[in-house]
């Protein structure tokens, strides 16, 4: 089996999937984002990557809270319009049930099980992109999705997405235990 | 449908798992990890946030090089088991077949059919955890998995993480296509 260069463009494999909240000039605006990551664990910290020019992006350094909601594959056609559209050409809350928290400007979405408002710490500022992080003050789930008051991912139902080819997945086959099946290779 | 406030904790549902190479104090190492996220485009940039104190880290610090590979289901054992011991306890490199592009300390693992090699630019320093923002420079993949020159993720069969619950999943059924299937949502 060979290997081959295929250049330096580069996706991850899979993508999660997930919609940014913000108030930009005053008004609740979501994008879908796939370039998001867990940080740190105590403080709780999340990054979202947003080209730096996209209206999302401009009402977190305007307010520097927002919200970031899961949607599960029932909220899959909502998600792709919510990443289709500019919030500066149409207003695309009008197709969201606006959810709020404790903060003021996190705008979550509520029609997806699972959300989070966060707080801004940081910005790193990135060649096209801003790299938001931001402290994850509450996370809201919907009585639905928990198992003795967890998220319960097989309740959730998430989605994935894959570049290049734009494929939304849900999640398939439970393949095993994480920090269980490697076992088999410790020497002791 | 309620929702409830279920504290600070969270996590990204799902999450891409990945095998992270550096050489530390000579020798290579690698450890499994599941935060990380593209940042940009042109420049490719990558963000993977890793405890501190891992083997793994060290050694991206020491060199300013990195490897990330890409397992596939059939590679999930050996990823779990980069995950499960510390590269101070255990030479974790045995079980691997170790790979190298053009970068001298960014090994990567040629069981797993896509890898890439990152060139440190940034050190974001968190409370627990460094993240560590790379430039790809060339990305590797196996014939077995391209469809016309480019990744298909049918072919690469990723998995990926829930928690809790510390689920692998396979990619399942197809739920629509991105940038699609929300056009039905737009105005005009």
């Amino acid at each position: 089996m060979a290997k081959k260069n295929i250049g330096k463009d580069f996706n991850i494999y899979p993508m999660p999937v997930v919609i940014v909240g913000s108030v930009v000039d005053g008004k609740p605006n979501f994008m879908t984002a796939a370039w998001v990551t867990k940080l740190n664990s105590d403080p709780p910290l999340v990054g979202v990557s947003l080209g730096n020019k996209q209206h999302t992006a401009k009402g977190i350094r305007q307010n520097g809270e927002f919200g970031i909601s899961f949607p599960s594959v029932d909220q899959a056609v909502l998600a792709d319009y919510c990443g289709l559209v500019h919030g500066y050409d149409e207003n695309k809350a009008e197709h969201v049930e606006i959810f709020a928290g404790a903060l003021e400007f996190a705008p979550m979405v509520w029609e997806c099980p699972l959300s989070m408002e966060c707080k801004l710490t940081q910005t790193v500022e990135l060649p096209h992109d801003h790299f938001f992080i931001g402290e994850v003050t509450s996370v809201y789930a919907s009585e639905a999705i928990l198992s003795e008051g967890s998220v319960d991912a097989a309740k959730l139902r998430p989605f994935t997405l894959t570049m290049p080819g734009n494929t939304y997945w849900a999640l398939g086959e439970r393949i095993g235990e994480a920090w269980s099946i490697g076992k088999v290779l410790l020497k002791s």
